[in-house]
């Protein structure tokens, strides 16, 4: 059956994911796009599909479980968030993931732009970095940031929070070696290991203040990306993105050992 | 005096240059915000500054051969690409540089979204890649794209062209070496030094599509960031970031040799 009103009690619901509180309140999100769609992982927790009538659905596996609708053109660009929809979105369940720490980290700090958010996601999820906490960050399930995440976001175990326990329990201190991005540290590329057999919490700042006192005294190590030309910072996603993939190359088994 | 017309004839071309067309025709274009215009290099040739009435000059040095215009907020609000305008913009000549052979290149094949092309712009500042050359991009003077330079966009020499004469001039291959961002290349981290005497330009590809066929015949080193969990690639601007920081890593004197 076609639904072709936003009236329609599902595609209230739906709608309501577009803003935080909604998300926030069903603990679901949209995911957009064939591309981001057909790379969520077996086993994720999708409620729903929603197609455009003109969709193409040869070339698609659906999650067995999830609930297919099939909507007008008003009705997905009411959904979308993007100027060309594809025609093809997703509500995807937030997983509850549990920390696994055997795996190294990533904290970000006050990362407001979506795009870089999503990026530096992405990154993560390429570079093994499991654990993310953010931060005060931009929201983790906007539809901007999961699109710029490609996927990334599927692939993470992301928890949002600024109580001490609660960071302290996500990324323990005695499991974890805490290293910050900051422009007065020592240069990274000739950073090599540590001897130790400790994981890696890279923590990102903000692009506008860097890291806030609380990280900076949590870190052992304080590295910086040399930069000539008078040029004074990188964009946040692409320094975090760099410090990542220096990391992982100095890595055996996951340590920097 | 206070303009508070968008119909007087100096603000009209101020607004003309909103657009390429117009920014092509005057050779010129809009930089914005305290930060990036504080970052203006001495003889950078600014032709104006446009300042709303209740922006703070203080801490300002200008440009002494510029005019300054002072705007009200309407009318600053009209020249402004943000939400919140701090209240400064200035109109700068576009440079017309030289290439500068003893440096290396960076080739931005196809780099459609302006928030990416801004980052390549300032990591190729940041890391030297002096000499850029911008294959159907977007387009490097607007508002965006120069913001999100943060600068870079003033110590760079840039030019954009598909013609292959010049781009042999521009990059000459008897004195580059041609090394492209490939999925399929060697992987990075196990790349080192060549042992002759060549500069690198090196090739980012478009996101969605990787290098042309042209440019990837032009390649002698293909090379690739190895990814974990399936993911698939990286954002266009974190990995031209990374492999820019890579290369400049092993260079002595500015050479892989």
């Amino acid at each position: 059956m076609l639904i072709s009103s936003v009236s329609n009690p599902k595609i209230k619901e739906i709608l309501a994911l577009k803003d935080k509180k909604g998300r926030h309140l069903m603990r679901a999100f949209i995911a957009e796009g064939a591309k981001l769609i057909a790379d969520i992982p077996n086993g994720t927790d999708v409620s729903q599909y929603i197609l455009r009538e003109d969709f193409n659905l040869d070339t698609f596996r659906f999650q067995p479980e999830a609930e297919i609708l099939t909507v007008s053109k008003s009705v997905f660009d009411k959904i979308s968030d993007v100027e060309t929809p594809q025609g093809i979105a997703a509500v995807v369940k937030i997983a509850e993931r549990s920390s696994d720490h055997s795996r190294n980290a990533l904290i970000l700090d006050r990362i407001r732009d979506p795009g870089n958010l999503g990026t530096l996601l992405r990154s993560a999820a390429a570079f093994d970095f499991f654990n993310v906490l953010l931060i005060n960050c931009a929201d983790t399930y906007s539809q901007k940031t999961v699109r710029a995440s490609m996927g990334g976001i599927f692939k993470l175990n992301i928890t949002e929070t600024t109580d001490d326990a609660e960071i302290q329990k996500f990324i323990p201190s005695d499991i974890y070696r805490f290293i910050g991005l900051d422009i007065g540290g020592e240069e990274i590329s000739g950073f090599s290991r540590c001897g130790d057999t400790l994981k890696t919490a890279l923590i990102v700042g903000s692009e506008a203040d860097g890291m806030s006192d609380y990280l900076s005294e949590k870190c052992s190590i304080e590295l910086s990306i040399g930069m000539s030309n008078g040029i004074e910072s990188l964009n946040a996603a692409a320094a975090g993105s760099i410090a990542m993939f220096y990391l992982r190359s100095l890595m055996s088994g996951g340590r920097l050992s």
